[in-house]
């Protein structure tokens, strides 16, 4: 940036802002809330680290999701981020309750009706292009976890979680 | 705690680990990463402040969302728990999607055979509990934001998440 124009993190930290300043490129002087937020739940210190422990073409994006957590942290100083994982894996088991109860009630229906009913695969084709075919309704009744990198939240907190 | 055994923060600090220590009551001396992970992404001195501004019956479950959130960073440089949210926003998504199919398709089965079919309402009074009134169809196939306290990411990083 140069000495004249500090980007927000020089400005905030009362340092010369130089060529090769880390923060510049994504902290920019009349944008200094975006700096003032990780700075408070991060640290300078360990926000410079991170973004140089990363190759520059994902700096980028590590410093909108540092921001992001930033927001989210400050919004719920107790939960931050992981208030909304726990509201998102709550709605996906909720609703893989509910597509297992449609589903299910898509074969009761059919059953009810065998002797006359179009082939299942015959209306898919026509009408539905993401349609589930019967085995995978198995899958969906044992309610498998969402993923294996994301960790259970009821099992961190051992309780339901307030936010 | 006391002088004698420090808790794993005032260890890794090397100072006095006193009777008010904020730490000590969540990072004990026998878990030292559970300290590190988060001194190394917050900060010691950030998560003091964090907890101290807390209610103490808020801060096992602060101290346990910074832990979560820490070793979402470490493995994750890039997103940390943002990849995360984004991973189950899209997975609300799809699950929104194929619900809205599956109900379509119950509709659809329904009024191949109007004349003999017994009532939906009945079908669900007697067999699901949770079963979506139609009505409520239209919100799903309008896809409707998951919360208005999560951001969506994807505008966020103008572009598809790798992880």
């Amino acid at each position: 940036m140069g000495g004249n124009s500090p980007c927000a993190s020089c400005k905030l930290l009362r340092r010369r802002c130089t060529k090769d300043c880390t923060f510049a490129p994504y902290f920019p002087s009349d944008d200094p809330q975006k700096f003032a937020i990780v700075h408070k739940v991060f640290g300078a210190s360990n926000v410079s680290k991170m973004l140089q422990e990363l190759p520059v073409h994902q700096r980028a994006d590590a410093v909108s999701s540092l921001v992001y957590e930033a927001n989210a942290r400050v919004r719920d100083p107790v939960y931050g981020c992981v208030g909304a994982i726990s509201y998102l894996q709550n709605q996906v088991s909720e609703l893989q309750m509910q597509l297992a109860v449609a589903q299910a009630e898509v074969l009761c229906i059919q059953m009810q009706h065998e002797p006359t009913v179009m082939p299942i695969q015959q209306i898919m084709d026509s009408d539905h292009k993401s349609y589930f075919l019967h085995n995978e309704l198995h899958q969906f009744l044992n309610f498998g976890s969402s993923s294996n990198v994301i960790h259970d939240i009821e099992n961190i907190f051992g309780h339901d979680m307030v936010s």
